[in-house]
């Protein structure tokens, strides 16, 4: 069974489970305003104004432009697919009144952006054409519907991101080897580009800021880009990384540090924050299991940086991966507005996170560690070999 | 003048011309769900909810999480940056209510989807802190201001389109070499994706059909991948294929023939349709000034095969190119519905088009030119070097 068939017979059950009738992704011109549902849906772009049904007892229909047909029909995920070329508008029309769904769940969400694809002006739209059949009133939020489907990985999905993680981490060990004083921060990203190219792989985020690397005190902040700044002994050197393999995605922290002189060990502030940081990573994951929410789960982390004397971090915990590394909408963070309803959302089976807390060692740098789990029923495993020590590198 | 500074200039020109006070652009995650505004505003990436706003009289000015803070300050575009924490809506309504704007463009349209990036759940978010200052009903579409900013294009912006086309129509004449009977659509792409990469290149668009190659009659539709069907002798060929350079985009189709026996030349109704969409063209681009409407080009176009008793083609004439091979609001396009008001809106200096008319020879294949033109005042001149002669390959 190819993923889009499976994901379609999954996106069925939930429908069933949170008793909405239909779910209707409306697009168009996808490389241009591209929804995050579409990857579970199609394979590749869709042009013209689309409609994606999937009906909870009743058949899945695509509804796409003329020369987009052949390519959707070649997923064989759809009971009909049809293929217009002026509007859409009376194949819409028509499909909506024969299903006669009592909701029509839309991919729109002000708490989840990966369940938020749907534009304002297809909004619009998609309003005024239902409103001619009187259905307009029966739009709901898809938010609980592209959630679940994301979030709960089938086996084929966990597969790809285990396969990620293990490539990720093959080019972590080998820029261990290359992290030397005198080398750049740009120079250490250009050989990770150099390692991924040769291993045919793809970054799983911006390529600007995957690798990031940081070295030392007084970096440029996480999201910036490798500069030219230099390792120099006594330096925390740290590298936020992942690679994409067949669309799922890895994200991993690791770090280093350079010893201050020949043979000088790591220093105790230094082995302190580093041991911090991987209790916490542990605590985290101990508690996290399904039924409990994200907000607990950065809490237990968040008291272990705190109990040491530790600011906390200015960021979540954790966030979940898949198609995209910062996937889902249940999240492992604190209760700031930014985040809306997202600590709060439980957490499920199937759900692959991340644990990345970070804190500062005054005048050497930021240490930081990102492992990831998988969400089993009753407890979490990592999918990443976790850091267990702080790697020196001699000067 | 970096690019981002030389677009605000030019988008604070456009906010006078429409007498609209205020640009705002509101945005979350941007490799989740992109707001095609964004890459005129920004270099790279925003996570957090973000507004970048563009006063008409005052300052542009940017908020966003604390972590983007540093690479929206290095665009070296903004007269302030504020970089938050926990929650954009402080500072987001104590500069929306200090500028007081009499209108907030925000970007939605039910017309245009390059000006239609702002997600249905970010404007009900936006709506609802704007209503807490009593400033909701201020809003506004940025259709027009999104629209000519993207159409109006600078020296700067249409020399990496020219720089584009010259690095696609290199890889044309490479192609056309290697074409021949017994090699199927699949290897023609794969030779074509070697010289992009020799050539460090990026496809304009999907890179499963970026090239998109069809040889004979029959084929898959438009929007479609290369296929193992071979190429035989007596087949019309087609590819359809751009790069992008910095950014910007180029977008041409070629078509070849290739000899029914050794010796043989083209035939009568193979030339005879080449002639006619290279006509079609022509007279397309003579017709193409500031001031008419797409629709006018579009039918003076297809008039050219309806007059010599061809089917007509069931998309439009042409669009625009930019920073996406499909681009702008304005189109050379029919009064189909899925356009919407796109074939009406005027014609400006500065505008990129494609001018690609097809038709179909029985028995033999597409015939499909693809060529590139800059409307300037008065006129519209090729950027392509247009393909005058159908290229005859040997059996």
């Amino acid at each position: 069974m190819t993923l889009i068939k499976e994901k379609i017979e999954q996106a069925r059950q939930i429908l069933r489970e949170y008793q909405i009738d239909c779910w209707l992704t409306f697009v168009r011109e996808t490389q241009i305003t591209p929804d995050p549902a579409l990857q579970f849906l199609v394979d590749g772009d869709l042009t013209w104004h689309s409609a994606l049904i999937v009906s909870q007892a009743g058949p899945a229909i695509a509804i796409v432009g003329a020369y987009d047909r052949k390519s959707v029909e070649d997923t064989g995920a759809y009971d009909e697919v049809i293929g217009y070329v002026q509007s859409i508008r009376p194949h819409l029309l028509k499909t909506i009144t024969k299903l006669d769904p009592k909701s029509i769940a839309v991919n729109y969400s002000e708490d989840s952006e990966v369940c938020d694809g749907l534009t304002h002006g297809m909004f619009l739209t998609l309003n005024k054409m239902l409103s001619e059949i009187g259905f307009h009133d029966r739009i709901v939020s898809a938010e609980k519907i592209v959630s679940a489907l994301r979030q709960r990985k089938t086996r084929w999905e966990v597969d790809r991101i285990r396969a990620a993680v293990e490539a990720t981490e093959k080019i972590f060990d080998a820029v261990g080897k290359f992290i030397r004083p005198g080398r750049s921060e740009e120079e250490i990203a250009e050989f990770v580009r150099g390692e991924m190219s040769s291993a045919q792989l793809q970054p799983a985020w911006d390529p600007r800021m995957c690798p990031a690397v940081f070295t030392g005190p007084d970096t440029a902040e996480a999201h910036y880009g490798p500069t030219s700044r230099r390792v120099e002994p006594g330096h925390v050197v740290s590298m936020d990384f992942g690679v994409k393999v067949d669309g799922y995605c890895a994200d991993l922290q690791r770090s280093w540090y350079v010893a201050e002189k020949k043979g000088a060990s790591v220093p105790s502030d230094v082995q302190a924050g580093f041991d911090t940081i991987v209790e916490a990573i542990e605590t985290a994951r101990r508690c996290l299991k399904p039924g409990v929410k994200g907000i607990e789960v950065d809490r237990a982390a968040r008291r272990v940086l705190a109990d040491r004397g530790y600011d906390e971090f200015p960021h979540a915990l954790g966030h979940q991966v898949g198609r995209f590394a910062h996937d889902g909408s249940a999240l492992l963070g604190p209760e700031w507005e930014k985040y809306g309803n997202k600590p709060f959302e439980p957490i499920e089976a199937g759900m692959v996170f991340t644990l990345e807390p970070r804190l500062t060692v005054p005048g050497k740098g930021i240490v930081t560690v990102e492992e990831m789990v998988l969400v089993s029923e009753g407890s979490a495993d990592y999918l990443s070999s976790p850091q267990q020590k702080l790697v020196l590198i001699e000067s």
